[in-house]
């Protein structure tokens, strides 16, 4: 199982797309605020996301509570473009988490300078500048359970 | 350099994440007609698509278009709930065509019984239905390129 950990997240359709892999792979969900959108009861119901109630959602006020909540941070891998390490290089562990900022800023350049080892990019053509969010945490994640499949393949 | 084939896609959202997947990987992108939504440039250009026209499109009239055009379809695989193929048992190779179906009816089942050695599916917990049609594209085609990244390499 593992973790995906949206840093203030801005459109809600990547997040609901987001929580949709979650449910399908038994991974957490944790979003921290501020987030772009209503996560309320009526708001999510509005926007026909069935699955909703069937994440294991975690709902953070700040990063820094996040992090004060988590004091062993060995585990974390932060996507980001600004890191020449492939996601596919790290070996992954059930119950790792995986950090994707925001559509628009990513994730704070501190967090990034603070575990430069623990960074992780996909790696796109010149052409390309960045990839849609539901898309990258999709490709990371996938990565993650295939490194564990034997284990994994017992929800399945 | 892959192919990504989507089979009467009917959201543009997720054509259009597609879309950009392919610029930021070099992938070309069919898109093979019904289609569920406006392809002509205005629409694109409402929809604020700014890297539509990087996109190396083919557009067919129908699937039978298709396979009338491509004789040999040995490197053709297709991605369905419906098969134990996980993604990663196949080895890919540089022009491969990846196909993806409806996000309401998937591959048309006489595709999937013609060729059901090159079928392949995307492991899921049993709680989980299907993936988003746009993540499921990363998913996938990310293992390709992994599979020959230093060949990829060159262009990244």
């Amino acid at each position: 199982m593992f973790h995906i950990v949206l840093v203030n997240p801005q459109i809600p359709n990547n997040t609901g797309a987001i929580g949709r892999l979650c449910v399908n792979t038994g991974s957490s969900l944790h979003l921290i605020k501020p987030i772009g959108f209503d996560i309320d009861e009526k708001a999510v119901r509005r926007a026909g996301l069935d699955y909703w109630h069937k994440i294991d959602l975690h709902v953070w006020e700040s990063i820094e509570e996040f992090m004060d909540a988590h004091p062993i941070k060995e585990r974390f891998f932060f996507a980001t473009t600004k890191t020449d390490i492939p996601y596919f290089e790290h070996e992954f562990q059930e119950g790792d988490y995986l950090f994707f900022g925001s559509e628009t800023a990513g994730i704070p350049s501190e967090i990034l300078e603070a575990y430069p080892k623990q960074t992780m990019t996909i790696p796109m053509t010149k052409e390309g500048r960045s990839l849609n969010l539901a898309i990258s945490s999709g490709i990371i994640l996938y990565e993650a359970i295939k490194q564990n499949f034997n284990s994994y393949r017992k929800m399945m």
